[in-house]
Parts: C-alpha cells; structure tokens; sequence
C-alpha cells in the first residue's frame, strides 16, 4: 500500500520502518527533518509537507498531542484539506476523545475514512512490531487497513465502530497503569516503613498474584528510586489522565482514583517533579509516611 | 515431622492433606469435628481439643479472623497453654499485625516459637500444593520448619524476622488486589458507557499490559457481573482493608487508596452486598455512572 | 455615572435597578428584551445591541457562563469592539479564571479598563442592594468605579490589581460552600441514620460553632429533603466545581475537596439529578448509607 | 443537689466551679490533687477516691479520653461499683460510641442511670458557664439533672433518649469542624499562590458567607500559620475522627470527609507535627501546592 507517515519520533520511526520492511511504500514527515533522512536510508521517500504525505490511499499519524494531531489534521494545508476523497487517515496518537469525535466529522465532511489505532507498547515495542494495536472504525475501512496493523504489532484488537472508543480505550489502559502506580507506591510505603526490604517485597508481587509487566516495570521502578531518565514523564502522565477524566465526564461518570490520581501529579508537579517518570507519584506515599 | 494441625476449613483440608501425603504425621483439630473425619480417611489422627493437637513438635494454625486466632492461641486450654517448651507455633491465618505482636510476645514469654506463615493463593492451591508462603520469623526456627512449608507450596519467601511482617505483607496483598478490583469498576463503567464490551475490554487488557491472574480472574467476575457465589465476600474485603489500614495507622503511614476502597465496602455492605464476592464493589462504579 | 447594564437575569436585574434608584443613568441591554421593558419602567434606556449599552463611561456586565461573556465582549459588535477607548468593563459575572485572563488582555490591548466585581448574594441580595462585591483591577480604575458597588451591595473586598483574582475568589466561595454542603449530608446521614432527628440536629449546629448562613440555608434544605425547585441547579454547582479545578490545576495546587465534590456532582448528574438544587449532593451520602 | 465531680482538667475545673457557684455542693476528685485544692478554695470537698465522689445522688465525669474513662467507671473501686442504686452518672468525656454503650449498659445492670452529656466549647466557655450541652438518656432522668446542665452551659440540646447519641453528636461536631479546617487549608493554598492576602480572604468569608465562630478561629491560625501552642493537639484531632469513623463504621455509614481527614491527620503525624494545632493539616495543603 502507499502510505504517508506523519510524525517519525520515538514511536513513529519504528513504526513506519516496519510498513517499509513489509513491502510498503512510504512518504515520510516530521516537522524537524532531520528524522526523516534516517527513515529514507531504509527506503522511504522524503515527504516535505503535510500534503506530500497525503498523495497515497493512507495517511497514518503518530503525534505528541492533541495541538499537534489537530493542526497536522484540521491546519491550512492538513490532512483534511490536502487528502484525496476515499482516502483514510489512520491515527495512532494518544489524543482526547474529544478531539477524536471531531477529527472524525471532519474526514466524514470531506468525504475521507477515519480510523483510530492508537497502541500499547513502548518505543522497544515498536520496533520489534510488537505493539499492540487498539483500532475502532467503519468495519469495511478497518478490514482495509488491517493489513497495516499486521506489520506494526502483534495483535490487533478492534473496540467500536466509533474510532473515539479506540481512543477512550487507550486512555483507559494509561488510567489503569496509573492506578498500578499508585497502589505500588502505597504498599511499599507501607511494608517498607515496617522494615520488609522494597526489592524482595515486589519480587514476591510479581512472582505471585501480580505477574504482569506493569507490576514489574513499575515495582521495579519504585522500589529502587529510578526516577530519571524518565520512561514517560509526569507531565504526560497528568495530561493523560486529565484526558480520562474529560472523557469520562462527557459522559457522566465520576472515577475516584482518577481523582486522587490527578491530584498526585499536581502536587509531585507543583515540587518540581514534572520531568521525573511518572512513577515518582510514589515518592508522595513515602512523604506523607514520613519516610 | 509431628505436625499438630488446627482449622480444617477450605484452606487448612488442603494444607494438612499434603502434610499427610508428604509423610509428616498429622493430628488434627476443628471446632466443627465433621472435618476431622475426612482427614482420619487420609491417615490423621483425631484430636480431641487444641491441647491434643499440641503434642508434636509442632502446631500450625488456619483459622477465620483474629478472634479465633486469639482464643485458640490464648484461651485456657489453648496453644500457649499447652504446647511444650520449645515447641513451635506456625500461624498461617490472616490476622492483624497488633493479634501477631502479642502472640509472639505470649509464645516467647512461655519458651516456645512462633513463626507467622501466611499464604496467597485460593482453596484449589492448597489442595493442589500451589500456594505461595510468605514467611517470618527467627532464622533457626524458620529453617527448622521450611520442609513443612515445601509440601504445601510452590514457593516460599521469607520477609523478615520480625513474624508480624508477614501478616503485613499478606495483608498488603490483599489491599493491591481490591485496588485492582476497584480500577476495574471504574474502567469497566466508563468503556462499558461508552458502548464498548466489557468482556472483549477485559481480554484486551489480560492480553497485553495487565496479564496477571488478578486482572483476569476480577475482571471476569465483573464483566459478566457474576458476584454470586462469592469466592471471598464483601465483608471478609472489609475486614481485610480495615487490618491494613490499622497497621498503617500504627506505622502512621497513610493508604489514601485504602480510605477509598473501605468506603466502597461500607457502601456495598449498607446495601445488602456483604455476601457478594468482594469484586461487587464494581457495581458502585456503574450505579455512581447511572448504568 | 453614564452605565450600559449587560444581563438583566434574577442578579442582573437586581442590580441595574438599583443602580437607577441612586441616579445613575442605566443603558440595559438583554438577550431577551421582555426584560428590558421591566427595567425602562424605572427609568432605564433600552439598549437594543451590545454597542447600545457601550456609549457610557462604564459597561457592567452579569450574565451566565463563560460562553455568554466570551460572546458579549470578544465577538463581533461587542463590547471590546464597542466600547470607546478610556471606558471601562466591570464583569460580575461568575466566570473562569482563563477567561478573565483573556478579557483583560483584550480590553488593555483596545485602550480600554477592566475591572472584575463578582458578587456574593443570592438574588434577593441583589434586589435589597446587600450584595458583597469581590473587586480587583487597576487601582485608579477601582476607584473610579467604586461609587457603583457601594450602590448595588453591602460591603467591598478589593483582593489584588489583577482582575482575575477576584474571579479566583469567587470561585473559592463557591468551593467552600459545597464543602459544607457536602460536610453536612454526611454528618447528617450519620446522626440520622442513628436515630437523631436531622432537623433538630441541624438547629443544634446553627446555634452553637456553625451559626453561619451557609450552614442554615444548606442544613435545612437537607434536613427537610428541599431540592426543588433549585435556588442554585446542581449542573450549575458542577461547573463552579469545575472552574474551580481548572484554576488551580493551572496554578498547580491540589484540592482534594474539590476532586471529591465534582465526583459527586458528576454522579447526581448521572442519575437524572441535575435540575436539583446543588445540596442534593447530600442525597448520595444517605444512598452510600442504605438509607 | 450533692454532685460528685471526677476531672478537674481545663474544662472540668471551669465546670465544677460554676456547680458551686449555683449552690450545688461538689465532693471534687482528680487524679492529680492538685487541681482539687483549688476548688476546694471555692467551697468544695476533697474526694480522695472515686468512690469518696460517689456518695451524693450524682457524679458526672470530664476525663481525656476512653481509657480513663473506662477505668474510671468500670475499673475496681469505680463508679458502678461504688455508686449506690437509683445515683446518675453524667458522662461529659468525649468517648466512643462503643464505650457509651458498654457504660449504659453497665449501669443499668447495677441499677444505676447514665446520662450522656457532652459539651461544645472551650475552656473559656466552661469558665464562663457557656458551654453547649448536648444531653441524651432517659427522660425523667435528663429531667432532674437538667438543673445542673443550666448552670455550667447557655443551653442544653436533648438529642435521643439513646446516651450514645449525644457522643455521636459530639464526635460529629468534630468532623465537622476539622473539614472547615481542610477546607480554609485547600481555598487559602489556592488563592494565596495567585496573589491573594490570606489575611484579607479570611475577613472576606467571615465577613459575608462564612461568618461562624469555627471560620472565624480556624481562618485567622490558617492566615497566620500559628499553629503552636496548640488549642487541640492534631494528635487529639486524629482520635475524635478516628472515633467518628469507627461510630460510622458500626452503622455501615461511609464518610469520604472523614477518609480524607484521617489521612491528613496521619500525615501531619508522620512528619512530626502531632504536638501543633490540629489546624495545622492546612500544612499540608500548602506543601502538596509546592508552597
């Protein structure tokens, strides 16, 4: 398939690498250009705008946020404007659900598809076309495209014919991840105020009933203070899951620990944290215990 | 080794019959002297009262609560009382860490040993030698009695010498898993309002970032709303959340995931739900989202 | 003074009248003019567009959210574009501190003052002039306008130069009177759930440590079960709750009262409760406590 | 009427001076005779035992906390076993729920009335014969010691004919004055990191909506940060929530306020501010603020 890629960072490159290793063709964009080049010795052709990356049946996205999605999209000489009717721009950014809804006018507007595919999975992840894909559209679009997904990750999972449920899933999966966090930090607080070694402590988790990577990576993570460099920073961590609680009160649905969640990253913020790995919620539970 | 064995409940049946099948002599005890019959079957030898079962060398315990613990182990006639100087008492019930500091301080004041040797795992891995023992206690006893531990677990970690930290550890886990359950009820009502599946939810989260038996067997129980029968109830989540949240205020550590989830409890229980299995706390999650 | 009046609402039209009574001239304008009319029988001119109401020296402004002042002042034939350089815009209106960000800057860039005079009082204050006014804005401006607040409330608070503080003030009141909401539908379902009648309880508070309005007006209405009709609609309650969050998640401070309380709102809402009056909160602590 | 008193601290010596003020005779015992001597300079009589106090018509008790007053009571040489049949015991301590009830129902075993009646005010309103009462039992009881509670208070709130019920009443009096506390502490992180005079806000809400006694108090040692000496320690502020939580927890009540509370509390402790004002959990908020 001929696709155009938009946005080559940590994930991104990986991504568009696997499409080119499949066989695909790829017109490669990213607003500093120096990222492109890498993505050319491997095949692809330099897109030198948004709209050179638009002249395929499929355009794929991978962005930093919602202001980078929505100018990318809805900007004069966007994705909106510039693809050919028929066409489909697949967006795997983590984005609001908000904007996701109006993405999806738009494209309906302009007689474009829109199909959501955010993903699970770290940069690693994504080179090793090992993410996991979350993809929510019209189904005859999404049969289309699926192909694609097949060559960036492991499994794809389809949610909804709405592509913003792909979106709110995604969300979903950072506020459980979040929660993991927290629930960590509290319990080795706990145990580690007792005297019960942090390191043991969490081998014992994740040797038992909490066997799953996020306990692991983030267990770890806790119990041996590696705050910096930062897997995914603070920052983001508030701002996703300030996007789970826009999403869920759009909808009326009040969630308690992502309350108490945002709450924790203000304040790990307001300290001068916000750079730190968002895991250093934990340092909060060793604070209030005094430790 | 002369093993005494005391609650013949889902748990203890499984302990004290791999006891057995290991070559240890048994004798057990229950209030109730139905369970004993099954285990003579398996080559036990009855005891009469708790001081008939604290001849050998040792005498392990599998009771409800605290206040079984407390008047087996203190009571007239009862371990202290009468089990030989020397003798060794294994307390694998979850009780409170303050219940553990004082029959540790009962059992050195009288020349015995107490270790504290509780397990995670539900009644089929006990019967099926898979439990996973956390251990505590002074050094030399704890290897005295670690072949016991060997024939009714898959593995045993030992956390500290001080035996009231494994009750700390036990009791830790169970908070981590009902903030588990808890982030399932809030995720599961706000994809669910959207319009995505929940059980086609669950799968992809067990499926990539969350594939740990917790997430699975939770998150099954609450798509498919199955809280009955209750494989551990609501009251029991409670009185568990309140044990952890007494140690912590010991230590004078705060669980502000604790605070919420005893809330949520005293919630279900208020409206009739102390028999549903504790995973009903996700049903608070939809009523407060008007499902 | 020459004053253009902008939202002649219950507040609005309190105030304009009084204004009127102290021989100031009066341009009203309202999106509905059926509201007008009552005000010219007090002597007021009808202002049929915003820029009517802007030939003065002064426009105040009291309308209902922030999309109403956004409109009036920022959009075309408003009051930004309207308003001859030298006048000044006092907004009363309770709106985001984003907003009144916004607003300043565009009247400072357009020559013209903006001063922000939110009030205290229910709408029988504004009728009775016993309205508190929160203001802040440039010192000399204050003092120019100053004659007007001693004409429409009781008492004025100067809290800072920046007029968004007074806006932040405001927001603050409103927070602070949810918490007593909500502080008092759970001391309520606690003591009436014992067999302590709720209204004597209540009197008992108002006349001992809590002899304030707040706590008689929400008391009361709990006491009794009065939601309806709505003094204040609880979507209303929410979106003050909002502001709120948004003002200090912009200035980094965590209100972990606050997270509770929009969890509230959003679940009343969510049940079919947003018509009611904002202390039916209170109706969600009875439920937790099977009442 | 011949009235033993037993606590002579900084509230019952004010109390049991005001008895002998209006004419009452007081046989007056504290622990440490010290205190007595001085109210026996105002005509009283030295009790040297418990028992010495119990041998007029009624003994009302002013003890710190549980323990004393369960020992007080029931202890060896206490009042049910020193109090002849057909004599009243006024409780006035601040206790449990739980131990009213074991109180009640001690003394109706031995013949004896209990009357609950707890105070609302400090040492300066017991001084000045201007405590609250709030008084619970049996009518004809209440009726003839109802001549006492007029003399040591400006008022008396008969609550239930339950004596537990006045100490709920008590402790939610309590709760409800440390969410002020945490309320003022959050509003004044808030307003104070934009710019506003926390001096200047407190005049405002005590000025207009706030303008209770607790406000008042509170708001001023908040704006101040004077925290020390302390009013009411924090670590007395923790035992009156943690007893309005534990009362809550008997009648399955959750309280999301008090949660909050007790972590707060818990916290202050944890970093050593146990001895301050309980006030000073607003601290916290301020830290968390990056204040």
């Amino acid at each position: 398939m001929h696709v155009g890629f938009i946005g080559l960072g940590n994930m991104g490159s990986g991504m568009a690498a696997n499409l080119l290793k499949a066989g695909h063709t790829v017109a490669a964009y990213n607003r500093s250009a120096v990222k492109v080049d890498a993505l050319v010795q491997l095949g692809a052709t330099a897109a030198h705008t948004v709209a050179d990356a638009c002249r395929g049946d499929v355009v794929q996205t991978m962005l930093a946020d919602d202001d980078a999605v929505e100018s990318v999209t809805l900007g004069p000489g966007g994705i909106v404007a510039s693809l050919p009717p028929g066409g489909t721009h697949i967006s795997s950014s983590t984005v609001s659900v908000a904007l996701a809804r109006r993405l999806a006018a738009a494209h309906a507007e302009a007689g474009q598809s829109y199909v959501a595919a955010p993903v699970f999975g770290r940069p690693e992840a994504a080179a090793a076309a090992k993410l996991f894909v979350i993809a929510a559209g019209a189904p005859a679009v999404l049969e289309r495209v699926t192909p694609l997904f097949d060559v960036i990750g492991q499994r794809t999972f389809v949610v909804s014919e709405q592509p913003y449920n792909a979106n709110l899933v995604k969300l979903s999966g950072n506020f459980l991840l979040a929660t993991v966090i927290e629930s960590l930090g509290e319990a080795i607080a706990l145990v580690g105020k007792a005297g019960v070694d942090p390191v043991s402590y969490v081998d014992i988790l994740t040797s038992t009933l909490f066997s799953a990577p996020a306990y692991a990576t983030y267990g770890d993570l806790i119990a041996r203070k590696r705050y910096e460099p930062a897997g995914f920073a603070a920052t983001l961590g508030l701002k996703d899951v300030r996007l789970a609680l826009q999403a869920a009160e759009e909808l009326a649905v009040p969630l308690p620990l992502g309350s108490l969640l945002r709450d924790r990253f203000l304040s790990l913020l307001a300290n001068g944290g916000g750079q730190l790995d968002w895991s250093a919620i934990a340092t909060l539970s060793e604070r209030d215990a005094g430790l």
